[in-house]
């Protein structure tokens, strides 16, 4: 790819939120967007398939950030703490993807789009199901690595709700070890 | 409503599980479960708007055991011990209106079917948010009502997911259990 590309897919997301908070999400075409990022339709349909993908295509895969944490985690670490680690990556990762603020924008138009929501709980459930998975390939039991997994993604969904939902000053990492210190307080 | 029809409803539950088994879920219409079931389409209708209700429709609400068991918890308890005792209450519910062998069914055409899939996770989404705003009523503030909640629910997914895996002869309830006494372990 050449270098300018990364900028362009910048550019196309800023669009997409701008047009999608305007216009709505059905009423904004990927030609919408192509448009306002100034680029032409064939080069958004090679960065995506279409214009939901704009808003789940991430550079930085997530669920392979999670697997690789685990897969690196001190021994000593229990499978929970092993998942957090995982998720406070993909955190860390996230972050230097997307500004506070464009993902506030995104959960909104998120939120209020059901075929999206269905999308990020997809990707949620596949987050889990590789963290259970990393953990396996560790010699974690079940149900030890399952409630590992959805113990861990529960931390990271709690961690962005709170960041996005602009009532602390929190970076999303450090959203991550709040929620962490919370759970551990609440058992 | 007449006496026999909670009696049809299981009927059509069972002839449906049966025929997504054997014909695939887009393979099946509502017509064909009517069928099979021994009752007429037009009663079909009157129960579920469409075939994939039949295995969403749930007599007992879930997420109304879930919020009044918090509504209903000691003081004592924190908001997760609130958030595992609703989520066990509904646990209780839902294995008197289906045996394991059924949601073992249920769960292996849930998770071969995206479209049902993702109106499963919709489910655990509403829960979660249903046992966040319960904790509010409460007083519970944030990040502490969305920890416990997603925290809660987490429990109650490892012990569904452990329940119908037939690794275990535990009952649901029980499942509940030990995924709580999992989580404390973890933490």
């Amino acid at each position: 790819m050449a270098r300018w590309e990364p900028d362009a897919r910048g550019r196309m997301l800023t669009a997409a939120l701008e047009l999608f908070a305007e216009k709505g999400y059905d009423g904004t075409t990927a030609g919408d967007i192509a448009a306002r990022a100034g680029v032409t339709e064939r080069t958004f349909f090679r960065h995506f398939a279409d214009k939901r993908e704009v808003l789940f295509a991430n550079p930085n895969s997530l669920d392979e950030m999670v697997v690789k944490a685990i897969a690196a985690a001190d021994e000593q670490a229990t499978p929970l703490e092993m998942v957090i680690g995982g998720v406070r990556a993909a955190a860390v990762g996230l972050a230097e993807a997307r500004t506070r603020e464009q993902a506030a924008q995104r959960s909104r138009i998120v939120e209020a789009t059901p075929a999206l929501q269905e999308r990020e709980l997809l990707k949620m459930a596949a987050m889990t199901a590789a963290a259970q998975a990393a953990l396996a390939e560790r010699g974690v039991g079940e149900p030890t690595a399952a409630m590992a997994a959805y113990g861990g993604v529960a931390v990271f969904q709690t961690a962005f709700s709170r960041w996005v939902s602009g009532a602390t000053d929190l970076g999303l990492p450090e959203c991550v070890d709040e929620a962490a210190a919370t759970l551990r307080a609440l058992t």
